[in-house]
């Protein structure tokens, strides 16, 4: 019990300073705001970059941000795992210079599986996607 | 039915159009290879800027690949068309340098709602990902 | 706006009398427990005909309680709504003789979409599943 | 490999000899019409008892039959194996009366996590649903 507490207190600090020099948040400029036990909070700020032919935000960067902080709950409990799956419901559209939030909850972190949900809101808290995913721990014991 | 078909032609050429100057396509450096009724094919070469804290490639960008390859094939049909939901299984990781392919199928393009799949292979037809989607037509008749 | 209310009463009223001679409910023993704007919940006992080859509850009858209590929330707010889509996520395994329950809460009721959430616990409170859907409105104005 | 081809040879007679005593399988009368190395075919006749409050087919007799088509093709590469998440495309409706048949094929089979898709068709060929899935091997090596 207190090995595994020592276990995700060094898994959250590992990741924090993985977080500082990640190539893909700083292609994305997503940033680590919270990162504890299961929990993880992943900002982006929507650029022009990021529009589609429509003219507006494009599914799969919020599907990115929310992948982002998936990864970052699911790995402080478990390290290393990987997604198995990821399935994004979009409930209203992003627009340019909104301030998005993900925020990710480990559900449940099992030996085999763990399973994860998300949501992404806006700077005026308006809910703009929830998401859902199952990661598999790569060193079971 | 001829009505039908030239709507389809129209929405082709205008999406090819769209995809040259298309933000989000530049930004990520994915290109539309192939276009017709109801397919689309999206290529991305991945970069070091894809990469996570695992030191693989990150699931997000995997993500965004298939759902180019799904914005454009569902568009293709009935134009515009968004998403509702979009759900992704990872299969094998891909690695810097890979070359990868999205291609997208329409299986079902209802008046009310849309239902594709995509598979994502890499330069050697290694199976990468599996993706399905919901699209909703937004100007419904 | 009070026709809009009137309409979901309306839809709860008959949701509810429809739920006592339901062939479904009745074959599968599945019980409305509540109904209200957008909430459902439905209740369940594992009874032996529900056990698999592996000899623990089947994974399609915990979907199928799932189910029941998605389509009578998504119903009660815009009906007749039908599921395009519905996705389980396993958390724990139901035993027989576990009496399970459904409840379900719409997310989001839109002219063209609707997405719900949905839990199942055991007589316990433990989580069994997570589900997600999405509906579409048939009538739309 | 040799080892891997005897251990599917049993899993397959182990699981055709338990179908035909399996509660669910007898309760909701579906049969295991074929299987073999990662595939099975389920088939269901829609009856009276499946209807739901809208007067068609219930969605969750449609995922109970996938279900059962992914348990039997998960399972014949390795048993045991349980769902971690199941998600379902609904494409057209089923009809008292259709015999409905479930087609399932396991796409990957890994140490730690199995994918799988399924195909539900009606007595004329139609495509009624689409399904994938995730298993997770209990006894890993």
């Amino acid at each position: 019990m207190a090995d595994e507490k020592d276990k995700i207190n060094d898994n959250v600090s590992w990741l924090r300073e993985q977080s500082e020099a990640e190539p893909i948040a700083s292609f994305l400029k997503m940033e680590l705001a919270e990162l504890s036990e299961g929990y993880a909070k992943v900002t982006m700020k929507i650029t022009e970059d990021y529009q589609n032919f429509h003219g507006v935000t494009f599914g799969g960067i919020i599907m990115a941000l929310a992948d982002q902080a998936f990864a970052y709950a699911s790995n402080s409990l478990v390290y290393p795992s990987v997604a198995s799956h990821f399935s994004t419901y979009f409930i209203a559209g992003a627009r340019m210079g909104d301030e998005l939030t993900a925020e990710c909850r480990v559900i449940k972190s099992g030996k085999r599986a763990g399973f994860s949900e998300v949501t992404i809101t806006n700077q005026e808290g308006r809910l703009i996607a929830r998401a859902t995913g199952v990661t598999i721990p790569l060193n079971q014991q």
